[in-house]
């Protein structure tokens, strides 16, 4: 059981600085050079998709209802929108499947809006103000295609049921401005959060001032869990938003990037017919098609949604002994301090760390010196300013253990010694 | 030896016209349904990339400078930008490899420049006016992204040499509001022409009156010879650029989607060192990074520029026979009546055709009520609008040879039966 750094007095914590520190010095020696930065999978993780490697070879047959092979299909061919469909559990109506990113899907979607306009509303560069939701921590790359298109965003602070609803509400139902929300409703990048039902319910039943306010639903991991006995359940929003006559309202996005190979994967966006209508009529002149050879390569290796599934248990198997390891450490080396806190996720890619106030960017540095690098200070906020400096997101799945173990035990190494040169004022 | 409708007597005509109907009647009762619309390859033309999908399998290495099958190289990975670089007869710094669709990396650009301008020149939409210069007959998707964007468009007319060059250094030298020209300078869409060294030389000591004025070089067809005795050369465009201190006025777009498989290829764009980090700013934010696994299945497949030159070649024994039956057809059938002109290519994917003024659309009409889609009438001009509606654009490529024969007789068939209406005043 540890003590709390705050019940020990001022000698008792120089002391344990000094011992901090000689450790410290000694990890430096180390010259490690390890990336716990982004949520890259592993070596191993990328090799239980090589079979998908052998499903198209020079003697297969390439039809869909086209042959995939020739131009056509610029929304996607069946069987792949099928795929999606059930993947983001919606109907195979309501998908276009695009290229290898759906980062892309959302940066068109942005941009079109911008120079064009949403299904016949303003185009934003003609509007005084246009303004986006964060739920934060969120994810840096949605902040990163808001910030380039001059968009001002508004940070919404998280729950353990998902963004503060009623200022989202407060925001969405009266200001015309507000034009979208980013979220990452399952497994949230970094906290691993999955909005509760009731959450989604509101989401679906908003009542938007501007026609064009749009949901930007991130579902990039909606299918990956961690654990085989928990999971979370994220409520179905398309259908509830349909419910309350609201179906225009949500975009959902999603990707096998984290199933088969990152930026070597098929990606889809969700929604209804009327945006479907509006997004080709841009797809249509924007490109001769994605590709469609990918598509059924994906499609052929899985079959169907339990054919994704089984192979989701497979990441599992190989991520789970790696957030293991982090959060056991964490657990035995940093409960009880009251310097910190980090929330144990069911599933996604990242376990969300909470330092003393001030203190985020200080460790991230001191870790960087003695060559471990993790996500930037602040990048899981817009702007890259984290206001009270205190979130760290950590990407567990890309180093092989032992290097995971290195860098966990430097990790907390230097959130003591951060925490405790900030209690004795230095 | 035919002779010209217009030594016909008004007479002889109308029995002419009365034959041809009885034979247009007997195409109909065959209910064909042939498309010579689109330049697609054809199910031959596509076999033979499918030793591509060998190259790369379960047991393959996905090295590159990284991990092919990770985040990453956004740019592209090395060895592909040796091999696109090679195609656009560029060097390799000077390249950025991207998706399926080098129409995208054109939507792309002009899309960005609307919104947030080139390299920090105003973007366009806060500008009264933009305009880009249009050689026509050009291609229609080139026509379409400017059209989509609202962007003005003024043709330009192809002389024999390629653009009338002294109408593009008029606009370009002078009005400010010229911001691009789309250009396909070898074996052009439709005609087939490649630009002679002199007009690229001209294009090259352009002194364009708007700093981002571009010249949006679609290099399509850069190895897409049809005959092996002769061919056209392109005179590079980017060094000649470079000596005229010109070097930030070009983007080279190719692809291979006409070399592998169309919509499963690869494209890049080739331009100065400022052009590809202000390209990159944009690309960084947009996606994650293009499918650098079929990047690598590429660079395996053809090792270098000369194994796709030998790769082309099987392409061209395929579409040879049937560009020479098309051609030899309207030689015997057309030649001398004076009732229209057409251009043989050394190579690309089209036949372009002249009809006689007011006379294409009606041609185009009559064949698609027998059976036979050819591109649709106006397609090759801005605005789909033709002024003369004299050109007709023949996409030999993608029907077998016997649909061919039949699709070129019937084509034949009404080019003579609308002339003589013409010629009679009907």
């Amino acid at each position: 059981m540890n003590t709390l750094y705050s019940d020990m007095d001022k000698e008792t914590l120089v002391k344990e600085k000094n011992a901090l520190e000689r450790q410290y010095i000694e990890f430096k020696k180390k010259n490690l050079s390890l990336d716990m930065s982004r949520g890259k999978p592993s070596v191993k993780q990328l090799d239980i998709s090589l079979p998908m490697m052998d499903v198209l070879n020079s003697a297969s047959d390439y039809k869909s209802s086209v042959d995939v092979r020739n131009y056509g299909l610029p929304s996607g061919i069946p069987e792949a929108k099928k795929l999606m469909a059930d993947m983001l559990d919606v109907s195979e109506d309501n998908v276009i499947v695009c290229g290898n990113a759906s980062l892309n899907i959302m940066y068109d979607i942005v941009s079109t809006a911008m120079i064009k306009g949403i299904m016949g509303h303003t185009p934003w560069h003609k509007l005084d103000k246009v303004k986006f939701l964060c739920p934060v921590p969120g994810y840096d790359r949605h902040f990163s295609i808001t910030e380039y298109f001059g968009i001002d965003m508004i940070n919404i602070p998280m729950t353990p049921e998902g963004p503060d609803m009623d200022l989202v509400e407060e925001y969405v139902n009266n200001d015309e401005s507000v034009k979208g929300i980013w979220c990452v409703p399952k497994y949230s990048n970094p906290q691993g959060l999955t909005y509760s039902d009731e959450v989604v319910k509101r989401f679906a039943a908003l009542k938007p001032k501007a026609p064009d306010f749009r949901i930007y639903w991130d579902n990039a991991y909606c299918i990956h869990d961690i654990y085989d006995d928990r999971s979370d359940k994220l409520y179905p929003i398309f259908d509830e938003c349909r419910k309350n006559s609201n179906e225009d309202m949500v975009y959902i996005f999603g990707s096998t990037s984290k199933v088969t190979f990152s930026g070597g994967g098929i990606s889809a966006v969700a929604c209804s017919g009327a945006n479907i209508e509006d997004i080709m009529k841009r797809i249509t002149i924007q490109t001769i098609g994605h590709d469609k050879i990918n598509q059924l390569r994906h499609v052929r290796f899985f079959g169907d949604l339990d054919g994704m599934k089984n192979h989701m248990r497979k990441h599992a198997e190989i991520i789970r002994p790696k957030f293991g390891l982090v959060l056991d450490m964490f657990e035995k080396e940093l409960s009880g301090l009251g310097i910190c806190e980090w929330i144990r996720p069911n599933g996604g890619y990242f376990i969300s760390f909470e330092a003393m106030e001030g203190c985020a960017s200080k460790i991230i540095d001191k870790a960087k010196q003695a060559g471990v690098v993790l996500t930037g200070a602040g990048a899981t906020f817009p702007y890259k300013k984290d206001p009270y400096d205190k979130n760290i997101r950590i990407a567990p799945t890309f180093p092989e253990e032992d290097e995971l173990k290195l860098a966990t035990e430097l990790f907390i190494l230097c959130v003591k010694l951060v925490s405790i040169e900030k209690l004795i004022g230095e």
